[in-house]
């Protein structure tokens, strides 16, 4: 196709392939290594404006099924409200706490999984099922294409705050209905991720669970199967 | 508690809750601004080998729900594998453009949404149910969190690549069952991610759905709701 031709080109707007320098690329992996789901660490310290802007700009870039962008972002400052979903999180907390077996519930009970008050904002990310209409390219044959899509924008924002000295936790021990009626939020969305977010005496050298001896890591090599599944790989 | 306490101190292995460089604030935001969904650019060229275990590692370190780890991944790098998944996609597209309306449905069949056989490496990323054992710590009152750590693993993956100067695509317009049978993978397993990986051309400078007239990107303004749900924000 020559470039007198109307149609574009199929490589207008490409920009360069190649890796970024060796600075760039090791604050991308010092990112994801050094990010760490926070829980007890929260100071109060208002969380700046314009940071704040890009940590969210950054999930709103993630990628999403059919550029469908199904993600809401509820920003919670409001003490009251943080402390009604504290609530929430210590009923479900009780109850989580039962379904354990008795030799590991006491260890349970004793860590701190929450810092939904300590935190100074709480972002609540929704996915609207509904959103783009009843077909969305991309999302026909799989399910849960929009979640998934929710999530890399949760990525983007956890990653972002980290590189801006922010701790986000995640916290999942929710009565999921019970935060959307504190919220408002309608029926046709699902509750994603309801993330705790501010500065932090520091983030810890290793993920939590494992330094206070909940469970270990496991290594890399027993996930990576070779041309198919591998049982015991 | 003093530090003749036996008990480990809570800030024991506490490293700094400091932002990045202004340099490396930005190295994260370019992997997340410029980070594209790669269909038509691959070049054949191999990946280095070295560059695919940093990526595979970054994926790795992902958080996940009660530290399960429940990703695995397949590396496919077998032309005759790709091709037999090549055909499922073939299928799928075919059934999909069906659902769009007839205006658009030749827009859609105009579009390339995949590279399989053109990328040289697929990745096919799966999340075992049943990881972590009957009862998993954040598990216990919200649905898919398994699923939801997968696609973090994603998302580190898909970052570290572009960091790498690497391309993904993330196609899912396959069916699953028949995907999971021709790579063996246990029904316990949920496929969430079949990705492409290769070196490209460029990456295109905005979405390539919104570069072709598919559909635009809306505002993150939008996407906003200060203290709780409010419609039409």
């Amino acid at each position: 196709m020559s470039r007198s031709d109307d149609r574009p080109e199929p490589t207008d707007g490409l920009t360069s392939g190649a890796p970024f320098d060796v600075a760039g690329r090791d604050a991308v992996y010092r990112a994801i290594a050094t990010r760490r789901d926070v829980r007890g660490e929260f100071l109060p310290d208002p969380i700046d404006e314009a940071a704040l802007a890009r940590i969210l700009d950054a999930a709103h870039r993630a990628p999403s099924v059919g550029l469908s962008q199904p993600w809401d972002f509820i920003l919670i400052r409001r003490l009251e409200t943080r402390q009604r979903i504290a609530d929430i999180f210590a009923d479900a907390n009780a109850q989580a706490a039962e379904r354990f077996p008795a030799g590991k519930r006491d260890q349970y009970r004793a860590l701190k999984l929450a810092g939904i008050t300590s935190a100074p904002l709480n972002i609540c990310i929704t996915s609207d099922r509904e959103r783009g209409g009843p077909v969305i390219l991309g999302a026909t044959h799989m399910a849960d294409t929009d979640l998934f899509s929710t999530v890399c924008a949760i990525q983007n924002l956890w990653l972002a705050a980290r590189a801006e000295g922010i701790g986000v936790g995640w916290v999942s021990i929710l009565h999921e209905d019970r935060v959307k009626a504190v919220l408002g939020i309608p029926q046709r969305l699902r509750l994603v991720g309801y993330l705790c977010v501010g500065h932090v005496k520091g983030f810890f050298d290793s993920p939590e669970l494992e330094k206070r001896g909940w469970k270990r890591r496991s290594p890399l090599a027993s996930h990576i199967h070779e041309e198919g599944w591998r049982e015991e790989d």
